[in-house]
């Protein structure tokens, strides 16, 4: 049984590996050349701070990630994996509200701010950030069962 | 012993009711009047979608702090508010790092989107965000804490 349990964490860590590496890495390669009214220029994903964010908080939960995966199963440091899980989710859910609501007014414009929406002009790289975002959520969502199933794992013993 | 840790948990909770509903209360009132050549606009919070979710999350988490001040001390329900502590902490970082993101660009703008900052036409409006956006961390932080406490109420007769 506890076998069958740590193979189904492994498998969550190693989902959401995958899902912030994507993240990450498809925010970090979003650009785009456009041209308007003759001017050309580049749309980037440094050039919005939270997008940068984004990215840099992605990766460095992917590095953490990679690091819990070969950390050996008998040892006491999984009760501070348990609380670095809840860091780690904090950070996911920071990342990806901000990187939302800038790529909310990126799509929609805000009217009353007087800001245009900038997908018309480069909808590749909107299409990157949406990718990006969706992967980040992905990341999100597995990262909050992993706590799930840490704190069970903290407390399993306890409770017996 | 017992009686002095409810008392420190009773008092983080007022504290985070008063930050978070003045989160709310300082967001839901900013609202500015200003004319730009010649065409007059006013600035209200609803205006933007981020600031709009931040008021009714702090609004939502008032009301949940207010409910647990009155919760018995000597319930099984306290097992159930380490869980809603966690949740509610999650929805405090997301709207604030939303809020914060786009309080950002309204700040600052940015010149490769041609968002124009607009902090200089409707300042009053920018202080009334950036109050509400120092209550609302305020209330992140007195929440994790909270949260803190409430998980090692729930440990601490376990691991007697």
């Amino acid at each position: 049984m506890a076998k069958v349990g740590r193979l189904f964490g492994l498998v969550l860590r190693l989902l959401a590996l995958g899902a912030t590496m994507s993240a990450a890495i498809v925010m970090g390669t979003s650009h785009e050349r456009a041209s308007v009214f003759a001017i050309s220029f580049e749309a980037k994903y440094s050039d919005i701070p939270s997008f940068k964010y984004f990215m840099i908080a992605n990766a460095v939960v992917s590095v953490y990630s990679f690091l819990v995966i070969f950390l050996p199963a008998e040892t006491l440091l999984w009760r501070l994996v348990a609380a670095f899980d809840m860091v780690v989710t904090l950070l996911l859910t920071s990342s990806v509200s901000a990187a939302l609501a800038v790529a909310q007014v990126g799509k929609d414009g805000n009217v009353r701010a007087g800001w245009l929406p900038i997908c018309g002009q480069v909808p590749k790289y909107c299409n990157h950030v949406t990718g990006a975002l969706g992967a980040g959520f992905a990341g999100l969502i597995l990262y909050a069962m992993i706590l799930l199933y840490s704190v069970h794992t903290v407390l399993y013993p306890l409770l017996d």
